[in-house]
Parts: structure tokens; sequence; C-alpha cells
């Protein structure tokens, strides 16, 4: 499977900002007319965002944490197929908010599956669609819970899900640390325009 | 996991009469004071039932066949855990139309996935909860066709989807072959109550 494009992918703690950097760097790839397609998962298909109202759902309580896996390589096998070979078939730049290590890192750590099972259950979904750069927005769980909610306070539900936050914050470093090559890390507690310069310092190294 | 139930799963194409014989065997187990659940995938839970409005959905003509394969596992993971394991470990007898066969027979034969890739990928769904008896309601496609439309009229999406249920009719046959221990294969061009009466049989069997 040729592939002429590069794939970037965002990942993070809510609240790390993977929108706003993934905005300024599609910005800034534009200016330099590059052809960029920016994306999400789950998400970024008819299909994708059928499944995401599953996923999202609070009232889903019901939804086991296994159902919940397949859910995101289902909504990750329609993406890889209609928008993101595609994509990097034409030489796009595409920029996509969460992908592969979400899944590693929310269920196989945060909900205790491992990273083994989730890695076996996505293998025909991603079909060999490999993020060229994984850039990691590194806010520690507390930070981010603070921006998600603007408020500064953290209640009792914030309390219990602390635990999960931190499992999954943990999964993403062993992830880094696993994959260096991929891997590039960014401390998103620094402001956001310096935290933009890291990355497009970085994008910039990859697409000379 | 110990498990006092009995599972019998029905596969079979569209038209091969799986949810009359499962109504008759159900009642038929219903006067004997069997505790029973009858149930289908995809489907069976409430989630299974979302995941269901995408798979049956004529609309989502974008839905890729891997995609497919996914949902229909997230299905079957919720259905496992919500309602067949617990049924099982309550000793009840436990009737199914479609389970893993019919993922191994549609995605594996009929769209050319491979039997493989679908049992990999349904590893984690069934997590060992396999069929006792599988009963394959064995109809050619052609009598399955007019059966279903009832009109006995097959039209041109009809003819072109022919081949499609001819892998999948040859895919099922493959299953029951490898398989020879758990399925029951009853001809189900017969009248009903002589199919019935078949499966009541082997049932009796394996309820002795």
């Amino acid at each position: 499977m040729k592939k002429g494009g590069i794939f970037i992918t965002f990942e993070g703690l809510e609240g790390s900002g993977k929108s706003s950097q993934i905005g300024l760097l599609a910005s800034q790839l534009k200016e330099l007319n590059y052809n960029i397609k920016a994306t999400r998962e789950p998400g970024g298909t008819r299909i994708g965002e059928l499944i995401r109202q599953i996923t999202h759902n609070k009232d889903n309580v019901d939804l086991t944490s296994v159902t919940e896996s397949y859910l995101m390589a289902a909504s990750r096998a329609q993406h890889v197929r209609e928008i993101i070979r595609p994509a990097l078939e034409q030489g796009m730049v595409v920029l996509c908010d969460r992908f592969l290590d979400s899944s590693l890192a929310y269920q196989g750590y945060g909900r205790g599956l491992g990273e083994d099972e989730i890695t076996v259950i996505n293998k025909l979904a991603i079909d060999d669609v490999f993020p060229d750069l994984t850039i990691f927005l590194d806010v520690a769980p507390e930070l981010g819970f603070q921006r998600r909610d603007g408020s500064g306070k953290i209640d009792r539900l914030d309390l219990q899900q602390s635990d999960f936050y931190h499992r999954v914050y943990e999964g993403y470093k062993k992830l880094a640390d696993k994959n260096r090559g991929r891997f590039f890390i960014v401390d998103s507690s620094l402001p956001m325009k310096e935290v933009h310069l890291k990355i497009w310092q970085k994008v910039k190294d990859l697409l000379e």
C-alpha cells in the first residue's frame, strides 16, 4: 500500500488542547499551501459519527468496556478506509484528533483490558496505516480537569474518575516510551503559542 | 467460567425459518418448565439494538465490510456479558437467533474477509462462551429468497446479491463440516412441524 502523504495524530487527555493545536497547525500548513485534512476519532465519517452517538452518550451506562473497544475499532475501520488512506494516497497531510493510541491508553490501560488485547482487536481496523508522527500533549490529569471544566472545581464524580484518568495518563507515558521514534511529547501546560511553536518545529522537520 | 445452562444457536440464510423454529422450541421447553431465554443478534440488548440500527439501515451503503464486522462483534460483546453468560450461569436454556457463525459465514465467507480474520476479531467478544449446539436450518439461497419475498419473484438486485448469498451458504456448509460435534443440520425445506420434530429430538438428547 503506497502512502504519499503524511499522517500526524494528536493524543492526550481531555483538556490537553488537542483541537486548539490542530487548528493552529492546520492554519500554518494551509498558509504554506499544503493540502491538509483535519479529522477526529471516534467519528470523522458519517458512519463514525453514528457510532460516536453510542459511545459518547452519557445515558449509555450499560455499555461494557469491551463493547466500547469494538465500537472504537469499528469507527476507526471506517475512518481509515473512507478518509485517511484516500487522503494519504492523494499526498495530503492528515491531522487526526485521536487514533489507535487513544484506544490503547483509554481501553487498554484506563479500563484495564490490556494493550495487547486492544492491539489485536485493532489490527484489521488500521490495516497497516500507522501514524508517521504522534504528538502527545502532556498535561497531568488534574490540570486537564480544571481546563475542561473551566471553573477549577473538582466534584465527587471527577474524583472517582480520577483513578481512571491517571491510568490513562500513565498508559500514554508507556506508549510514548515504547514508540520513541514516532511519539513527540510536548508540555501542554505551557502557553498555547509556545506549544504550537514546538509542534511546528517538529512538523517542519518531518515535511522537509 | 462455570456454565450451568445450555446455549443453543440457530443459523441459516434469511428465510430459513429461524425465528419460527425458535418460537416452536421455546414453547415446547416452557411447557416442560425449562427456564428459557430467547434472544437474537445483532441486538438482544439495548446497546445491541442501537448498533443494529446502524448495521440494518439500508441507507448506510457507505458502511464497509470491515466496519460491519466490528459492529457485529461489538453487539456480541455486549450480548455475551449482559444476557447470555448471566442466563447460562443461572442454568437457563439460551436460544439465540444468530451468533459467531453468522459473522464467519456472512463477513468471513460472504464478504470475503476470511474465517481466520473474523475469528481473531471475535475472540475477546465471545470470551469462551461457545454454543453447546448450533442448529443450521439448511435451505438453498433461491428458496430462501422466495420465502422471504413471499411473491416468489426474484428481481435484479436479488440476482446481484445471489452470488453473495451463495458464498454465505457455502461458508455455512464449511463451518458445519469443521464443527461436526456442535452443528446439527436440518433440511428446512421440509414442513415446519417436521423440522421442529427433528430439532426437538436433538435438543431432548442434549437435555437428558
